[in-house]
């Protein structure tokens, strides 16, 4: 048993406490260090790197204890380490260790007797750079129509759209349902706008936002603006260009980011380059109706009338990145639409882009690994610090390498994971009927394994800057569904614990629930209303953006599980002498949780929340805490 | 526990059993099966696939009786099937069953109730053909002065190379050891030619070889010949042009294969592109001496006089693949080194590449990813059914993918683990003074993982052609070390039964070892004095071999794992109503293996070398066998 306790103790990530340099240049000496526990028997360690196709041992040198070493007592951590250099665009490592005649491998996916495959490698990036301000962000994510109504004068007027032949109908009373066509058309407006984002500024300050991610505001008849007709014109209901540039001004000045939502894997059917039933376009432009326009190889035509439509909706036909054209007026020339909002006056700071991994795939023509490392260059040449975040429900980690996104939208490595663990559907499966109301409970061990297996085959660099989310406009919000208050805060906190980002979609801090057996249940309105609002749930949002944003740990720290069991799951996020530790329970009972001592520095009594910690079975490696049942513990150690 | 049987049962791969055309065309209709134990409780069960990067689910049918199922008993296997079109290059899909209300993910990685990442799917290539005739191949390797002298009038001189200030040595005694100086210089030559091959054709189709791979018999002058002087001459010690256009013919004509080893990665120093030392060319040609020669881009300078070679060798100057002229002259023209020998009248049938996974990499510039395919292409457009094996040592999986190579020599899924699981070095160490020596023992179960975490990431295609081995001119032989006879004879039956193709090293049948502390001494002389011969080895080899070769089983059948712990392995390899299963015990003591009964359909009381098979507990759903301390069973059910 204490052999095994050594080897938890074996720990590195690419944080500047294990790497001198995270992003380093190519040819540059990097310090690469390792921690284990002071009584491990050491026969001997290296890292192995891989240099042109071939492998290197490099012995770690054991760091003396005026190098800053605790020596307090046997069981305290002890660091090795090699300097290293980066002889190629990328230097991927792991690490061998031999202890007490038996030789354990060490990689991302962590210790075992067997090598690991490659992909589980350590990796430093000497060609990708990291967006500066991403790791701080506290992310809150906006669908405008259903926020606050900032200038009543923009709203849409009864019957403005004609739709799948009925007019539109614009709710302008919050507590008025909509019409059903006008749900099911997506037709039913709120009246909410960029202005009235401007205006709760304040508010989102008051909750600890640092960024904004909008749902698309580019012009385009529907609610959610997922068909757009102009990817050049900001939608006038919701406030124009101008508005735009007022909205990222303001932000800006309040030290917030601003990144906005485009869907170029489709544009609506009434885009001005597909125009298929004149209604906001005449008839002379448009790829639909005229087989020679410039625009007809924007899209995939197969005969007159047929095209290439997303999942089957045929108002939302997929644009075709054969051709340059197209590729010269999305990404690639000095007025194209991604430079341009990127550019003064509207300067936002980065893009969500809708279904990115099905951006770029036509059966037999996979342009994907051609185009997004384009996207990116062209992007970066423009504003080298813009975030470029994907929707991804799916294992996207081979976008995640340093030549296409910063990061993708985690449901898979998070919110899909995190739902079956609280013993809820997998919202991925939504439309699935046999499915998507089936609780799929996973426990505490393929929770971890399933966040591993992920990040261990991407760079460490993206793991801090992955957008985890509890709930978006494509889920069920987690409030709608039976589960213990306990777990529901045990989420909350795991999201703004974990590594990665948190990112909080509108009205998660008012409580707001919503599931109406689509879209539209996670699309209510925001109630400004103080009686309509979960003032306990805003508390605990704001308590935790405040320690994202204070705590080092959070933003810059490593991240290792400390404890998966059944119901149990205990993570830590370590930074130099100052770490903290998410302890949740979701269980029915009293549940005893072993902890790893080198990670517990000291022993509280009070977590941050003002919970009591119950410490039992204190030895030399390892403390047991008490954990009630439903209940979650953040402290600091 | 009947729940957890259940799971154990679920099986498919890429045979005829389960896919209805392993290699498809696109748009295809492909006709994909999955076998359940006949009792388990499905509430459904879809195959998931990916097109155009989003996921589908398509619901698949029980099998009827007429269909050709068993009906036996509640416990026999059951078949489900969809039919599915290839609409990608690739179809890349995994299993979701749902069973007893828990939905449970099968790749080819196996079952969990976490979804697989991407990396484990099963993969069908539309771009992609296997040579028709490597599955089915039994290989045997040769290292050509090593083997057999056919013709002494071809022999070395005494004098004739002088290497490093020394002139060279030729042992024509076979029991006359070389000089120090020839051996650390690879001059102590024995004399083998392509005569000697040619002679020994009846002998290699006795033992029941049908393919060889010839380490280099380019002109060189060391006996290894990886220090090339021109690749476009074939050594005139071994035979020249002619003996190589004869042995060509005479092995084809046996129906055997002939496979040339070529190292492109780098040239000897001597080379006629580099001459460094005007020993073979006079000083107007090369790049060594003439910076303005047209091969000075063939290799890296730096400096005058400053290369790039191999492991620090300077005597193997390393290729520069950004030289498009060199390309040409290795690949790419018509009369190219790779295509030459591939041509009338020396009709090669296949390449294996030396340091494969090291070529075309120069720190900042990494080209393999380039090069390789179009290797592939230059070599399948001169021979669609040429073998493209490369010398690969680590984790090579995205190199066996469909664009690169057609199989590795299996250092990492399978001599590197199967020395481990004998409790022996890992061979890869060789140069690493604290580890080459040392026992590195691992389990059966992390033998197990360490084959399927990397046959799991690449398509079934190549799990039959993979070059397994159990030694080579790289290794220390097998017998050399002091591990039971029986575990010994275990080893070998596990290369020739479990999934890719065997390989014999030249003299392996012979019982020959060899390991003086470096790679020559795993290159002894064959001996052909019967008394130096060990039958009973022979026997084994030749029974396997004619095994290998008339059971369907082995070369197109499936592969899983049917038990493994501690010292125990068991596998199958499954084939419609007649299969083959494995048992290997390498432990002290007498075990208990049990095997799933839907695996086992007949329980004979022998198994194929006439050993007692000894059954217990037979229940209804699985059986089990006592194995003897240190023996193997393989046995047809």
């Amino acid at each position: 048993m204490k052999h095994e306790k050594y080897l938890s103790s074996i720990y590195s990530d690419g944080t500047v406490e294990y790497v001198s340099n995270p992003t380093p240049e190519r040819m540059e000496t990097v310090k690469i260090r390792l921690k284990v526990a002071k009584a491990m028997p050491v026969d001997h360690i290296w890292i192995r790197v891989v240099r042109n196709g071939t492998h290197q041992l490099i012995g770690m040198e054991k760091e003396t204890a005026d190098a800053g070493v605790k020596t307090a007592d046997s069981e305290s951590p002890e660091y090795y380490h090699a300097d290293v250099v980066v002889t190629e665009n990328a230097l991927r490592y792991q690490f061998l260790i031999l202890t007490e005649g038996i030789l354990y491998y060490y990689s991302q996916r962590g210790v075992r007797k067997n090598q690991w495959d490659q992909i589980y490698d350590f990796v430093l990036l000497t060609d990708y750079q990291p967006p500066s301000w991403v790791k701080q962000a506290v992310f809150y994510q906006i669908l405008p129509d259903r926020f606050y109504n900032g200038d009543p004068s923009l709203d849409v007027a009864d019957g403005e759209y004609t739709m799948n032949g009925n007019a539109s109908y614009h709710v302008r009373d919050w507590n008025t349902p909509a019409a059903p066509f006008e749900q099911a058309y997506c037709m039913d407006f709120y009246g909410g706008d960029l202005v009235g984002i401007r205006k709760k500024i304040p508010y989102l300050k008051e909750l600890g936002i640092t960024a904004i991610y909008l749902n698309p505001i580019f012009y385009a008849p529907s609610v959610h603006k997922y068909d757009c007709i102009d990817y050049e014109v900001i939608d006038p209901h919701l406030g124009g260009e101008e508005e735009l540039e007022n909205l990222s001004k303001a932000l800006h000045e309040n030290g917030m980011h601003l990144v906005l939502d485009i869907s170029i894997n489709h544009t609506g059917v009434a885009h001005k380059w597909f125009n298929r039933d004149n209604l906001f376009f005449d008839a002379s432009v448009g790829a639909y109706q005229n087989p020679d326009s410039i625009e007809r190889e924007y899209y995939h035509f197969e005969k007159e009338g047929k095209y290439d439509c997303w999942a089957g909706v045929d108002t939302l036909p997929v644009l075709n990145y054969c051709s340059q054209k197209l590729r010269d007026k999305l990404y690639q020339s000095e007025d194209s639409v991604l430079k341009k909002w990127l550019r003064e006056p509207y300067q936002i700071d980065g893009w969500r882009f809708d279904v990115a991994d099905e951006m770029c795939k036509n059966n037999a023509i996979q342009m994907d690994m051609e185009v997004w490392p384009q996207i990116r260059e062209s992007i970066r040449a423009e504003n080298p610090d813009a975030y470029i975040l994907a929707e991804s429900w799916t294992d996207n980690a081979k976008y995640l390498q340093g030549d296409c996104w910063d990061a993708s939208m985690n449901y898979y490595g998070f919110a899909r994971l995190l739902r079956r663990f609280l013993g809820l559907p997998d919202p991925y499966y939504w439309n699935e009927p046999d499915l998507c109301d089936m609780s799929l409970p996973i426990d505490a061990e393929s929770f971890r394994d399933g966040v591993m297996d992920y990040l261990a085959r991407i760079p460490f660099v993206f793991w801090q800057q992955q957008y985890n989310l509890l709930n978006s406009h494509d889920m069920g919000r987690l409030a709608h569904y039976s589960i213990h208050l306990g777990d529901y805060r045990g989420a909350v906190i795991m999201l703004f614990t974990m590594v990665g980002i948190p990112s909080v979609y509108y009205g998660d801090e008012a409580g707001i629930k919503g599931w109406t057996g689509g879209f539209e249940g996670a699309r209510y309105p925001m109630p400004w209303d103080e009686e309509e609002r979960d003032e306990t749930m805003f508390l605990l949002y704001q308590k935790l953006a405040k320690l994202r944003r204070l705590e080092a740990a959070f933003s810059e720290g490593g991240f290792r599980f400390l404890y998966t069991k059944g119901k149990v799951i205990a993570f830590a996020r370590t930074h130099f002498d100052r770490s903290w530790v998410t302890v949740v329970s979701i269980s029915d009972h009293k549940e005893q949780v072993r902890l790893p001592v080198w990670m517990i520095r000291e022993q509280n009594s009070k977590d941050v929340f003002g919970t009591d910690l119950i410490w039992t079975d204190c030895s030399e490696t390892e403390i047991t805490l008490k954990a009630n049942p439903h209940t979650t513990y953040l402290f600091c150690v």
